[in-house]
């Protein structure tokens, strides 16, 4: 068979397997995923031994350590995923749940359905365990899931989707429900890409070049995630103190994450008095700071910055230092250098923290907290499906919810139109 | 200047514009509103002497009386766009509303806060009033809107855009915030639809040829309506009567409608009682019946039906008739043959009423009310910016909140994460 006819045949039975997953319910749904927890503990020793090989060949392909760690199980790990899989059983099911229902003067009840988007395409790399991550909340939400994953991972992402769909399918789940594309070649994803009308929804996790490729190439609407250039503003009414916690936490704790902070905005007013401990204090937790002359001159170990640093996201310990002259300098510089991610101010002054609020157009926006809250079980979501930079559908980090859609129900009495 | 430096110089305004609406109050864009109603109907002598420019080369083209019908405007016309504008004007604003908010563990608060998309490219075909309906309800929505209308009205939208911008200006709203595009090639839709991240959404609005087109070459997510092909099920228990009315009603009240019910499945219980008193009220009303061999011994003016029948959005006095063993196959029916628009079921036992509810994937679904419901005016939305066949964003009819997006807002007090 040819590459376009295979992909087609897995996006029919992936189709018919979201028919089926609309219908089960919450009860089915969840057994199904507590039993692919149990397989994936049972069968922890034969995952290790496909993930094997897809080390060895990661090593012959010479591979950076960074990828590697990234694409083992150990058995730790593969707990891990079964641990997930536990948590999303718990959480309770979208779909179905009546959003809303209003009266019209005809008597008619009229009202909004939340229901399962029904095929989503995941395209990811490396990590095999978004292949669980992945199917547990398409599943729950009722929909069926496509899953194309790297072809580092390819031995283990087959071994997981064979438990997984033996698995479901002992729960009485259609198998199509979890569908699995094989073939590693970059022409399967680009004519999963064409099938409108049969996926609905394309998710591709991974580097901006596979996203771009994805976004550039589809027919289908693509819920993406580019990049996180997030800022802090350092307000001139802010709690110093406060605001040097909040700076520190949003790049140090985990620098290399998407919510983390690339460049801090702050205040002439209060430079002098922030900025000297403030660098101490990035310099001595190992953070390389860039600066114009005006933060040069704080400190000698500040190098200097081009505008480009301002758009990079370095994810690394690397922090942009600008000083603005007040709050419209700080918002203008994250409307044009922004990644539209995360952004925060720390004041005390309340009408700047409700301006600020208003008038960032980012997928979250902070008073006097991190950054690094961004993410959906810190906002008790409960699950994460990747955090959207898009407007459309979903912004911001994406639970459940995200994946399903809403559709209009009317409930008559014989109401005709005149 | 060449065509795609010319796109991106109008795209370019629109963000200007979008920032700008964003920040504008209510009061701002109502009074904005007020005046372009106003403006047109001072204006109105000029508008018709731009419109007898169209309708002249129309003419002159040979199109057909429906097409220039839709394009021409007379006073009457004008008022009613007016009068459109008015009344948008009195819708409550959809953004800044909070959807929600929580408290997390750690004392921060989490939001969503309802927020306009940014930048809304809406291509249209022949109708001028799509100029000044969309315009408002971007307007209203906190967004800025690029219009590129069909070459036929190209006199008639120049005008009422020239109108349109200036009283926006005069109420102190960013002219970018209503942007046209003169240039009727081809080649400045296809350039738009490459500016990913400047301009948010698409909104194509006219035949399947031109929806196609766009759907297939867009980086920007588009929202679209693809055709109606919508559904009557008579179920065995239902009220004759009843789902003689409802099915008269969908398919003859205006069948010129994408909600107009372009099948009607007869329950075979049923089918003897119930055909022969339908049938005769459809010929008397002048609509063409087509059936199989079944459907044909009812009545001789029944002409056979083709598979290719059930797919078709006749928008005429054309209507198929199927008789179904039962609920399961009219389900089966609809999943196959439809375009999960707006489908109905006429019946009085609650259990398939409630099945039929929830099992039928449609962005409207019905019980005992006629398919012509599925309007946004209809279902109290105060407003249509058309009806979505998607799935992702936005599905069924549209209205104000369906031009916007949430973002997540945090107020906290100094949390940071550990």
């Amino acid at each position: 068979m040819d590459i376009k006819a295979y992909v087609l045949k897995k996006a029919l039975e992936a189709k018919e397997g979201a028919r089926a997953a609309a219908k089960a319910s919450s009860e089915e749904k969840n057994r199904a995923l507590l039993k692919m927890a149990g397989s994936l503990l049972t069968k922890s020793r034969e995952l290790q031994a496909a993930n094997k090989k897809d080390i060895a060949s990661a090593k012959k392909k010479g591979l950076s350590k960074a990828m590697i760690d990234r694409l083992t199980l150990t058995g730790k790990r593969i707990e891990e995923m079964a641990q997930g899989l536990v948590e999303v059983s718990k959480l309770p099911d979208p779909s179905g749940e009546i959003l809303k229902m209003w009266r019209r003067p005809n008597g008619m009840m009229v009202g909004r359905m939340r229901v399962p988007i029904g095929v989503i395409a995941i395209i990811y790399e490396s990590r095999p365990n978004v292949t669980a991550d992945a199917t547990a909340l398409c599943l729950k939400a009722g929909n069926a899931v496509i899953l194309r994953g790297g072809s580092e991972a390819v031995h283990s992402n087959t071994a997981i989707v064979k438990i997984l769909r033996n698995a479901a399918a002992s729960a009485g789940i259609h198998p199509g429900a979890v569908t699995f594309i094989e073939s590693t070649e970059r022409q399967a994803v680009m004519e999963m890409l064409k099938l409108e009308g049969i996926v609905d929804l394309v998710i591709p996790r991974g580097g901006e070049g596979l996203i771009r490729a994805v976004t550039e190439n589809s027919r289908i609407p693509v819920l993406k995630h580019y990049k996180g250039v997030c800022h802090v503003f350092v307000d001139r009414d802010a709690d110093l103190r406060m605001a040097e916690e909040i700076c520190f936490n949003a790049k140090v704790q985990r620098p290399g994450t998407c919510n983390a902070m690339e460049t801090m905005l702050v205040d002439g007013k209060i430079a002098v008095k922030f900025l000297p401990s403030m660098i101490k204090k990035f310099k001595k937790a190992g953070v390389k700071l860039k600066g114009g002359a005006d933060v040069m001159k704080f400190d000698k170990s500040v190098s200097a910055l081009k505008e480009g640093d301002y758009y990079t996201e370095y994810v690394d310990k690397i922090l942009n230092i600008r000083i603005v002259p007040g709050i419209d300098s700080a918002m203008d510089h994250i409307a044009k250098y922004g990644s539209a991610h995360t952004d925060s101010i720390v004041t005390e002054d309340y009408n700047k923290a409700m301006r600020f609020l208003k008038e960032v157009d980012s997928s979250s926006v902070m008073v006097n907290a991190s950054t690094r809250f961004s993410d959906g079980y810190q906002y008790g979501l409960g699950a994460e499906m990747g955090i959207s930079t898009d407007k459309i559908h979903a912004r911001g980090p994406m639970g459940l919810e995200e994946l399903t859609c809403t559709k209009f129900i009317v409930l008559g009495s014989g109401q005709v139109r005149t």
